[in-house]
């Protein structure tokens, strides 16, 4: 408990939440750093696509591109302003599916963005882990643990509450979104002042790149829109974590959407615009924005600045996804679909076992695929599309239902958001199913029907176990009857505040003894018999080594000659210590005989404490055995 | 289960124990591959001191070295003979000090010996797992792993039983004793007969020698003969073991210690004798045996069938650990030394606690020292002097006390080798202080101190607990009565078998809810009186998301509110499944709240299994959960 106290600091009470809740400032950061941190490789990504077949053609497309880009961002903060607007508690995409789509869609989009937040987390630490690696290369053996220290790191920030971790994860955001900002407007106006040039190509490098048009198609062209459109991701956070702002919580949450799209066109295409101005092309080692603010501002300390804040808001990024898949966990637990458990908050009012199952299965990706941010982006983005193309085409179907004012309007333009995204869905599914895709191809089914198992599981449960009425099984029960079995490893006195508890609660008391060898038996039997107590004692003998095997046995035998109703109570001593080190010096096998005996319908399991305490007086030790008794 | 028993075979009865026993054709090559193996490095030892003072004059003194080794071994086998003659329970050194020198020396004796058997085991997996390495070069990074997976192996065979281990690891110690013997036979036939010459080294490899005899100090002899000495390791297991072997126990134990003498004498005075004809000096990169075997057999079959049997004796020579420690353990923990578990027997016979013991700390010490044999070394063979000196010294006491027939001549055999083996402590632990022999001056005495601590803490327990006549809090308590409190999560049909138990066992019942919103606990009173259950609910509000501390406190008033000898029930429902993947889906705190409760004297904590499947019709389901209260 005080490692934990230490930890995660002082326990909050319930009504703690409302100081727990983001205001807009913080909201913001908290937000934007999985989107502000693709924007480190959106454009880069385009460039990827389109330079190895088309050469420096590339730059005629890329505006047009990144164009599209930020149109569809614009229709996906509407739409999802309007999503914000009907689903006030959160949910996003799995909402809008489950109202206006039905079940199966629901869980479609719920997995889908499970997948999504929990491939973020793992991609994000990674490439931070890269980043670190490439400028420490001795660090190289353990960029795993690295990758997994970071992951730790967020998990006990987010463990800790939202508001500590909104300032501890928010400052760098805005040093970074600022940073960025920095760049471009030096950059233009260096441009514009004329002392700054493109980059001029030697006939070398330009030699290589084919300059016809003759790869160009439709297909590369999709392909470059949507390894772009991870731009993109991040935005689908704020609908699912309305709930985490400060009242007027909607308003709030539109108003951090709003923002946050600002900060992604301003960034996104400032940098693009900024890149394509300079004729910047990407290169073996570096990055586009490396390359970009190289140029801006020379080997100066800012450059190592940006450097140094674009490796840390890769590891804020993962920050998104233990803001949004909590809380969509939660809503997920609430209409059944997900274990009850993670509804509950813990001591710091966060909830924490969603946050701790975020944790784990993104240390088990990274271990796996050996943080290697190559292997796990092909895994990335199927999730995050998916959850649009749903989420567009139910508020599509919402419209057509409701028909009120402007619902043409709106509805045109979800449809149109729909099939854009339908579109993103399957180039990113087609083009990168080989490398790795096909995983979530099989994982999305897998964890839908895992999620309706679990559905149908508390449906049925909860059905039956509704107690509507007094039942009439219960008033016969005044009939009922316990037998008692004490447990008994040796004659001593833990023997007597046994059987003092047994007579309390039955007038049928057994002592059992499990004993391996014939010959210890009857000297049993013979001390029983001169120490007169005042009980049955019986004796099963086993030629194994083994006594969980013949308990069993017997407490079925003396099961099944139970009367209508009665019941059996196996008392079991756990010897407690004073000292928790002296613990290993006893046997602890009260667990093992617990968990067998509750197998059994009619046997519970009765752990009575002995405290003993070698170190204080007979008298002490007798009072303490025998509680009050004596006074 | 199932794995268990894939893994260790079929549960032995009790009665099977005499055919676990091991026959002197089993017992000799388990207990030898210890002593077998070191014969593989002894006089590699003896020359590593020597060569790099002396240089070629080496050669005068190693004969006599190795006499006064073979000497001190006759020393110790009649010791030993004589031992297992007046300690035919096992326990050697331990129980000899035990009985004459008294119980600290016992304990020092016992300390010594666990430390040296678990490093044993650590050393040489360490060093075949350095062997594989050396062979297969691309094996380096999982060095520490392949040692690891060695002492898993070693640990899996004895689970098993000693049967099984010993036919696993018996026979590839015959085959290296057969191959040893082989070369030695084959080597001096070839001597004879004037096939084989000895090693002429060129002058550039004995400049490098001094050849002057100015370093020769009496010093410089003492400690080759201390390393030497490794040669006598695992002559201590077969006293330690005697209750392992089949009967008569100690005519098989001296006989198979006589063997075990035999062969160290005819490996270790034949290679050694061998190595000196041949004239070998110590080269790095290679072993003296393997210099000897490719002069003998050339590159043939028969070398690399050698060099492959010392990599797998190596492995085996930690066997002997597993045959010797678990026995010591089993009288330490009979006399009160150690915690009572190591006296347990697994289901296949074998002392599985012990062995599970040296397997732990095995694996610890393996990879805190990397697998370095180099590192590991100056721990080793302190401890087995240690227990020499002091089962010499104790049989010399014993000699002095007895006066029997011929009693002088006995005593002064022992005097003579507890004289001869106290060197060696001397020698060993000042030569390998700074290289890790202080670790071992700490931790001997702290683990005598631990020992005499748990001794202690048995002693008081048992006193103070022992039952002798039958009390009179016992007949006091025809009076004990039991108040019952259910702890309910939410009213469901659990409620109905909690409630009908506590009443079985009580007539003083109290529903208990621990609650977390003020709202909530209004309704639930609401619903509670609109069912009728005639029953008290008491509902404690908590600010905090942790019920366990407000429980504790209900509890802490409750049981101060306890009239004389009466005593608290707490009911805790566990939801057992049909399935065991279902158990994941419902909050599983029993164990959190018995542990809690169990810090309070007066307060037992009743498991009540709640069986419920979804899966059955309602019908069935109230038959399993009420029993067979309707037919």
């Amino acid at each position: 408990m005080n490692i934990k106290n230490l930890l995660l600091g002082k326990p909050l009470k319930n009504t703690d939440i409302k100081g727990q809740k983001l205001s807009k400032a913080w909201g913001l950061p908290l937000m934007a750093s999985d989107a502000v941190s693709s924007v480190a490789y959106a454009g880069q990504e385009i460039l990827l696509v389109l330079v190895p077949v088309i050469g420096l053609g590339a730059f005629h497309f890329v505006p047009w591109i990144a164009l599209s880009i930020m149109l569809l961002l614009l229709i996906l903060i509407v739409s999802y302003s309007q999503i914000i607007d009907h689903y006030p508690s959160g949910g996003g995409a799995y909402l809008v599916s489950k109202e206006n789509l039905g079940k199966m869609p629901s869980l479609l989009a719920a997995s889908s963005l499970i997948i999504d937040y929990i491939m973020t987390v793992a991609v994000s630490v990674s490439s931070a882990s890269e980043a670190i690696v490439a400028a420490f290369p001795g660090l190289t053996p353990v960029k795993i643990w690295l990758a997994v220290a970071f992951v730790l790191l967020v998990t006990l920030g987010n463990l800790r509450g939202i508001q500590e971790s909104a300032r501890l994860f928010g400052t760098p955001t805005y040093i970074f979104i600022g940073c960025l900002a920095l760049l471009i407007i030096v950059g233009f106006i260096r441009l514009l002042t004329g002392s700054l040039h493109p980059m001029v190509y030697s006939p070398n490098i330009t030699q290589g790149l084919s300059n016809s048009m003759t790869g160009l198609s439709l297909v590369l062209i999709l392909r470059a829109f949507a390894s772009g459109c991870s731009a993109l991701t991040g935005v689908e956070a704020v609908s699912n974590a309305i709930p985490n702002f400060k009242e007027p919580a909607q308003h709030n949450a539109k108003m951090i959407l709003a923002m946050l799209g600002g900060v992604i066109i301003f960034l996104f295409g400032g940098t693009t615009l900024l890149g394509l101005k300079l004729q910047i092309i990407p290169v073996n080692g570096t990055t586009i924005l490396s390359q970009i603010s190289t140029m801006v501002f020379g080997n100066s300390f800012l450059f190592y600045f940006i450097q140094l804040f674009t490796a840390i808001i890769l590891i804020l990024a993962a920050n998104t996804a233990y803001n949004g898949l909590p809380l969509l966990l939660y809503i997920l637990a609430h209409d059944g679909f997900v274990p009850r458990q993670f509804s509950h908050r813990g001591t710091k009012l966060s909830f924490s076992n969603g946050i701790m199952f975020i944790c784990i299965v993104a240390i088990l990706l990274v271990v796996v695929f050996g943080a290697s941010t190559h292997r796990l982006i092909p895994l990335y983005s199927v999730g995050v599309f998916i959850s649009f193309t749903l989420s567009q085409y139910g508020m599509f179907r919402k419209w057509h239902k409701l028909r009120d004012k402007g619902w043409q309007h709106k509805m045109w333009i979800n449809g149109f958001g729909a099939l854009v995204t339908l579109v993103g869905v399957c180039v990113v599914m087609s083009s990168k199913f080989i490398d790795g895709a096909w995983m979530i191809a099989i994982a999305i089914p897998v964890l839908m029907l895992i999620m309706n198992y679990i559905n149908k599981h508390y449906e049925k449960v909860g059905e039956e176990l509704t107690l509507k009425r007094f039942h009439p099984y219960y008033e016969q029960s005044a009939s009922h009857k316990t037998q008692a079995i004490v447990l008994m490893q040796s004659i001593n006195k833990s023997l007597l505040k046994s059987l003092n508890y047994a007579n309390a609660i039955s007038d049928n008391v057994t002592v059992l003894h499990i004993c391996r060898h014939a010959e210890h038996a009857k000297e049993l039997q013979k001390n029983w018999a001169d120490l007169g107590v005042p009980a049955k004692l019986e004796i099963v003998i086993t030629p194994y080594q083994d006594i969980i095997t013949p308990l069993d046995k017997y407490i079925k035998t003396r099961e099944r000659a139970l009367k209508h109703g009665d019941s059996l109570s196996v008392i079991i001593i756990k010897f407690i210590s004073e000292h928790w080190y002296d613990a290993v010096l006893h046997t602890q096998t009260t667990y093992f005989l617990e968990r067998v005996l509750s197998r059994h319908k009619n046997v519970s399991s009765i752990i009575l404490p002995f405290h003993y305490n070698p170190n204080i007086s007979p008298e002490e030790n007798r009072r303490n055995l025998f509680g009050n008794q004596r006074n």
